[in-house]
Formats: structure tokens, sequence, C-alpha cells
């Protein structure tokens, strides 16, 4: 099982945001205007924050999702900056917490300055979203947003108190996704469907299995993606203690004496060394890989479901297709 | 010149919540059940949390200001417990920044857990601040609080790129001062002001002054307060590297050569040891301690002016004491 059928072209996002060049270059004017601060000093690090943008997948989605519902409108411009701001804030509070030195090729702010500038800057960019929807009065943006980043932080502090991260359960790690990554994924899409009066509760439900099928493949790629593709080091999750989906399969599937081998592998993390290999190999011998293909492929199927009950077949193909991108994609 | 003409009772806090016992004790349990997370590994730090909470003076002008106004009603009083969540979100983020250990007597949340868990805290905290005002649809403080997160978020991040502390001017000072306290202080009375349908400018203004002349206190305690009284070491401002209003003047009306003495036990900082006496010394001989003062009650004559444009002399008077509690406190 698979979510792309064989001969399927594999769309990358620049096939998705061919059709939203004009908001989408909006959308980014106004998030550069909101990260721009009064600081001259802070340029520096403004500058290198959006040197590390990603590919705005999640104002591609809101804006994706308001065309569908029929109406891509100023407001959805506005609130896909804001859900930019609020992604940018998140990563810039994870990089401190999780003690990531790099993303996207480049150093993280907390490397290249220090954890302090890090989470000023990432209240900076929350306050300025709150701004940008209270100032365009986006009051359901608002509301969204606010349970939205609740549940991500609330999702944030149970990792960090899970203190032995091989006992997580696959039902303890799929709830952790939901929080953390899904549920701004899901808010995107809901947000966008609002703005253009559509069926909210189908626009979220879509979102929240393409978040879910997302951070799933994020996870997977730990494993089974290039440095050169991630813009990271391979095992970066591994080696700071993350038990994500193929660890948790592998380790079920895996007979008592293989799996208390692996066991001990995950406890030398960081002291890994050479053995990074019989990890991967452990996965991909156990089903690991297989298992969590099998899990995104599912959750792609199931936001493909929740789409068809919006719209047109015809103007549903863009956030089909980036279902087949998130399950797809190698970095 | 001061704030307390020869003969006034010197109001504490107290006195003020009398009349507003009831709804501050329901604020307060708003606040309980916004901090509660469905985590119960984090019940220990809420609880920790709630021990070192202050004397809810922000809830209290929030109260006291849509009495005032002429309406007290349930909306004032969910705003005022979002006002507290912010306000100690504020708190946990800067406990980090300034690497505060004790606070009111108890060791900070990073002190005796971890900087990791005092930003995932303020961030829980902040969207909880948030959810509970977009579910009651208080769209006009949610207004007033993003910009003023907003503009703390930008005070502080001005602190931490200011390197060379000595050279900061009194202009600067009074800039950051009203971004980093005054800004919510003002948010506090304008939110009550505006439950209550009252002058929101008027409001606004009362609540700036009355948080310029917090601030200027507060930093004053630190070289004229007492451990018992403030909770936490005096001196600890100075110990850090923030140089403050009494210094500030001092440093200006020293002559020369006592300047460069000064600065020299300021460059010193943590190594002052026994010198700290030296350092009040001068503080006072140079005027330090009474322009500080000057100061603040000039900014509670204008905080009693701005009221004197709302409502009933009679209905002012708590408001008025609460200037009088700002300019006299000890703590």
């Amino acid at each position: 099982m698979s979510g792309m059928k064989p001969g399927t072209r594999s769309p990358d996002l620049a096939t998705l945001q061919e059709s939203i060049q004009e908001p989408l270059a909006e959308v980014q004017r106004v998030f550069l205007e909101a990260v721009e601060t009064e600081l001259v000093q802070m340029n520096e690090v403004s500058r290198h924050l959006v040197k590390q943008q990603g590919k705005k997948f999640r104002p591609t989605l809101v804006l994706l999702s308001a065309r569908l519902g029929g109406n891509l409108s100023d407001d959805a411009v506005k609130s896909a900056a804001a859900v930019e701001l609020i992604h940018t804030a998140t990563l810039l509070h994870d990089d401190v917490i999780d003690e990531n030195w790099i993303r996207r090729g480049l150093p993280t702010v907390n490397a290249k300055w220090n954890n302090h500038l890090s989470l000023i800057l990432g209240d900076y960019l929350y306050s300025r979203a709150f701004v940008l929807l209270t100032e365009n009065k986006l009051w359901s943006a608002l509301e969204i947003l606010s349970r939205t980043t609740h549940q991500m932080s609330e999702g944030e502090m149970l990792q960090i108190l899970r203190t032995d991260q091989l006992e997580i359960s696959e039902e303890e790690y799929f709830s952790f996704i939901r929080d953390k990554t899904a549920s701004l994924i899901a808010a995107s899409c809901e947000i966008g469907g609002r703005c253009a009066g559509g069926d909210p509760e189908a626009f979220a439900s879509y979102g929240m299995n393409l978040g879910i099928a997302f951070q799933i493949i994020d996870d997977l790629l730990d494993f089974t993606g290039t440095e050169r593709d991630l813009g990271k080091p391979v095992g970066n999750d591994f080696r700071v203690g993350k038990v994500t989906l193929p660890v948790i399969a592998a380790l079920k599937n895996a007979p008592p004496q293989q799996r208390e081998m692996a066991r001990e592998l995950l406890r030398s993390r960081e002291s890994l060394n050479g053995r990074w290999g019989d990890v991967v190999a452990f996965i991909n011998q156990y089903g690991g890989v297989e298992y969590a293909l099998e899990r995104a492929a599912g959750h792609g199927e199931d936001a493909k479901c929740a789409l068809s009950r919006i719209g047109r077949a015809a103007d549903r193909e863009a956030l089909e297709l980036a279902v087949d991108f998130v399950i797809s994609r190698r970095n």
C-alpha cells in the first residue's frame, strides 16, 4: 500500500505553488514586513531567519484551501502570513529546547547567536502574528491559531517531560505528532477554508491527516534521507533521543534478543559513532520503514477522502497533489 | 516634591483590594484553571508558580478600572485573568533571559527545573491567555494585549542587544521601562476601562504613568530595599549589569573623578564583594535616589491627573490610592 500509485508523477512543492505565485509573493511581503523590527541590530538576525525559511508549505495550504473554498481573498493572504510567523516562532523555540544547531543547511539562531535571542525573537514573532490578525479583525483565524498554539505548546511540554523515550507507545507518538506538527497544518487548511466560507471540518480533517503523514515522513527521513537533501545530519532525532514511529514499529516486531540489542544502541545515542548503519539496518529489517510508510500513506488516503467532500473535482487537484508531495518528498 | 503628602496614609495593596475581593477571587479561579495542564507531571510546576505568584497588582487594576468605568463585568474578570497569565508568562521568559534564580523568596522555575521548561511553560501560558480571550470573544482586550506583548518583546529585545549598558541614556531608560513594564500596566487599565465603556485614552494614560512610576520604584528598591522585603538579594539588577535611573542620575551629577571610580565599580559587577556599600553611597551622594523618587512622584501626579478626567471623585479614590501604593511600596 502506498499513497503514490505506480507511474504517478512525484510532485514538488513548486508545482503546487505555480497557480498561486502572486498571492504567495504577497504573503511573503507581509511576512517580511512583520519580521523586520525597528531595531537596526536585529536586521542581521532577521535576514538570517529569512535565508533559513522553508518552502512555505503552510501558507501554500492556506491559499490553496481558500481557493478551493471559492475565495482566495486578502484575508487568506494575511492569515497565511500569520501562520508562517507562528511556524517560524515555533521553530525558534523548538531549536532551543531540542538543542538543534543546524536547520536547512544553516546554523540555527541559537547556534549563531544564543538561546536568549531565539527565545525573545520567537516571542516577538508570535506577538507579530497576533497583532496582524487583530489589526485586520481576523477573529476566526485568531481563534483557530490561539487554540493551535496552545495545543502545540502542550505537545512540546509532553515531550520535555517524557523522560524514558524508549517506552513511548505508538498511541503516544501519534498524539504527540498531532499536537506538535499536524495541528498547525490542520489549522492552515481550516483557516483557508473558513476565509472562503468552505466546510471548516472537512478542511481541518484533510489538514490533520496531511499533517500526520507529513510528520511520519519527516521522522522517517531521519533514517532514510541524506544529509544533502535534509540540510542537516541524518540520525539527528535519534541521537538526541527522540523515538519515532520507525523505531517503535521495529522494536515491536523484533524478537526479544534483537530488541535488547537495539535498545542498547538506542541508549548509546550520541556515542553511536560507526554504528549508525546498524541502527538503520535494524529499522529496515524489522519493518520500521515499511510500517511508517504504510501509516503515512493511510493518513494520506484519509486526507484525500476528507477532501472529496469539498468543492469540484477539478478544483481539488492541487490539494490532492499536496498529499502526494508529502508522501514522496525527500526533504 | 512627593506623591505622598505629609500625613497621608501609605496604603498597601490589600486595602485597595478590599472592595473587589469577590471578583478578584473569581479572577484567581479562572487563572488557576488555566494554569492547570492536563499533564500530571506539570502539576508540581504549576503549584510552584502559584506559590510564587505576586499580589495580583495588574488584575486589581483591571477590576478597579472596570468599576470606575461603571461596569465590573464578567468580561473584566476574564480579561484580568488573561492579563495575569500573560504577566506570569513574561516572568518565566524574563527569568531565563535575565538568569534570575530567585523571585519572591522562592527559586525560579528555571532554577528549580530548567530553562527549557520555563520557555515552554511561558509559551503555554501565553497561548492560554489568548484562548481565554478568543473563547469569550473579548476582541478589544485581545487587540490591546497583542499590541502590548509585541511592545514588551521589542523592549526585551532592545535590552538584550544593548551591549554597553553604562552608556544608556535617561531617554533610553524611559523608553525601555515603558515598553517592558508600563505597557502591560497601561493595558490593564485600558482593558478594564474599555470593558466598562469608559474613555480608553484616559485609562491608558493613567496606567502608563502609573506603570512608569512602578518600574522606577522597582529599580530604586534594588538599592534602597532589603532582601527580606524584596524576596531577593538587593543589588541584583546592578550585579547582572542593568543600569537604571538612580545610576544614570548619579553618574550625571558626579564630578568626573568620582564618575570614573563609579564606572569601575559598575564594571566589576558580580565581583563587587564587600563594595556594595560604596555603590549605594555613591548613588545617594550624587542624588540618584532623590532624582528617581522625584521622577516616580512626577509620573504619579500625571497618573492622578489623567484619572481626574474619569468618573466621579468618590469613585476615583481606589485608583488614586494605587498611585500612592506604587510610590511608597517597599517591595
